[in-house]
């Protein structure tokens, strides 16, 4: 683990897994994105189709605000609606006062890429496959005034404990956790969503992934009131659509939330039998970032990017790790699908490794 | 007319139309917020239903990107999508370098107050009411780098000539031109949308007020590639919804241009016959600002905010106009309705006029 400045060439920070599944990729089983199969679910899309009727009013965001305020057990002071997490970055680095921003690697890029669009230096914590990718809250340097770290973490799939992220609190530190995932994890068991007593705290939540709206742009930030305003007074004026306040209230709902913990014990055994097949190719150099956490997970395999390629021709799109610091070409991301897509990726994984 | 440096107080800037028929509001005839009635048509309410069950995928902007170029004329590098006019006051604020920016007023207030949470000055051309609203060049102060107006004007309803406003162009300074409205003229005659040899021209354009799509936040801005690749990289990934974006792709083909056009003849008749149905009242003070070429009229009268009141004890919701810098109490405004509406407005208006 090493503190590394800004490399500026090296990775692009702006290739996500929608990019893998494009264009010729319609035709491709989809292991590049981490948005749940078959979502949003029916009676969701009806629930959003209804507010197609009240589009001509302006968007009113405090029920749905209220929602997810009383979801957390949060006064609404502490709760803003973003269109996305994406949005949330980007008010991050331009809305607070930072001199020293650090982003702990490798992770989801966005939070770097809209901490130097907005003219930031940006400083790397690179966590190593050495240590299981696990956080060594030492490695943080003491003068950093925002960290960014995202838990579980995409891509390496590690769950840090809640006290190991809450440590890295300081005074005049923004604290910055990336929760898009953890609804994945049964019981959310490391959240710091909620809590009130980490001071500086900043909680990003998404519903695009168990949900399936990454097509809506609709996610949520909880922080202290201050902190609340502070990125609140960045925003556009309505800049969540009625469609998506819509979702956010479905989705944070009693009923919602018990399909969601469903979906979260469906990938903890998904995961399970992933990693199961993945082991089989140990002797070809398979490794697999364990223990996985969440609805994906980090392999490394020899010649990764030929393999990927092999793969697209066989009809499975995965995601190139090579983007994320800290990670090379040999690494790749594989989304978590149900046992019967799984199956047929395992064989298809069998001959791109073999094929010549 | 005269420039003013910003005064601070006065004015509630973030004051708009659908405050006024929030909440009590509900059950009032709506003539405060200037979105078309019976909005969105059952075609493109379906067009946008069918979207939803490609939720899970996010959002690809080109299509849509494309339609609106072609719809314009214009290369798709001189085309930026955004989540609404609201999102493009705060990129222009934010990303693009400025030094000295001047609005012209009365206005929409959201540029102005987007560009002062992004911690500008801003200076104020008041047009006046005795020189009908209309732009005068001269008063546009010459080291301005940054210029906002409105055309048609919200809440003026002063459509000014395309030459007019392509004069205030100068090396160097960037002319930010709100046509949210144009769509509502007839020919959108005074139009600059399309035109690219007005040097630093930045046209906005919205979907919201023909379409009633306001709570989908569409919009889009149309400016030489340089300044629309600046904005885009101060915008969040995936900016614009999947639904937002299908809407942006159907309402700028033929046959919704074609609607589009035909709704604007209707606006003329209909505000015609608003018009001259306020005229009835001249002796009882009331003026209107004329010629109002907008889907929407502004209206000076004694005692305007008790007229307010007592219209909306009879059922009636008009925007108060004394949030608009260059208006105060006596002003208000009017969207234009159908004749129906209209009339059981006039004959309520006799009445809180009247009423002691």
């Amino acid at each position: 683990m090493r503190t590394d400045p800004v490399d500026g060439g090296g990775h692009d920070l702006r290739h996500h897994g929608d990019a893998e599944v494009r264009d010729d990729g319609s035709a491709l089983v989809d292991l590049a994105v981490n948005v749940r199969t078959d979502t949003p679910p029916a009676w969701l899309r009806e629930r959003i189709a209804a507010s197609l009727s009240g589009l001509a009013a302006y968007p009113d965001g405090r029920a749905a605000r209220e929602a997810v305020a009383a979801r957390h057990g949060l006064p609404v002071e502490r709760v803003l609606l973003t269109a996305g997490a994406a949005e949330a970055f980007v008010l991050l680095a331009r809305a607070l006062k930072v001199r020293r921003p650090v982003v702990v690697h490798p992770q989801f890029t966005e939070p770097e890429a809209a901490l130097r669009d907005a003219g930031h230096m940006v400083d790397r914590v690179l966590l190593r496959e050495s240590d299981g990718f696990r956080l060594d809250p030492a490695a943080v340097p003491e003068d950093a005034d925002l960290v960014v770290i995202g838990n579980p973490t995409n891509p390496t799939s590690v769950l840090h404990p809640a006290a190991a992220v809450a440590g890295l609190a300081r005074p005049g530190r923004t604290l910055v956790v990336d929760e898009a995932f953890m609804d994945a994890v049964p019981g959310e068991r490391e959240a710091l969503a909620g809590r009130t007593d980490v001071p500086g705290l900043v909680v990003l939540r998404s519903l695009t992934k168990t949900w399936g709206l990454a097509g809506l742009r609709i996610g949520y930030v909880l922080a202290a009131p201050r902190t609340v305003a502070e990125l609140e007074r960045a925003q556009p004026l309505w800049p969540v659509s009625t469609p998506a306040l819509v979702a956010a209230e479905a989705c944070t709902g009693p009923r919602a939330l018990a399909e969601a913990a469903g979906a979260a014990r469906r990938v903890a055994a998904d995961r399970a039998y992933l990693v199961a097949g993945l082991r089989e190719f140990t002797v070809r150099g398979v490794r697999v970032a364990e223990p996985a956490e969440g609805p994906f997970v980090l392999v490394r395999l020899p010649h990764a990017a030929t393999v990927r390629g092999r793969l697209r021709a066989l009809g499975y799109a995965v995601r190139r790790g090579d983007t994320f610091p800290g990670l090379d070409e040999e690494w790749l991301r594989l989304a978590v699908r149900g046992r019967e897509t799984t199956d047929g990726f395992l064989s298809a994984l069998g001959r791109a490794l073999t094929s010549p």
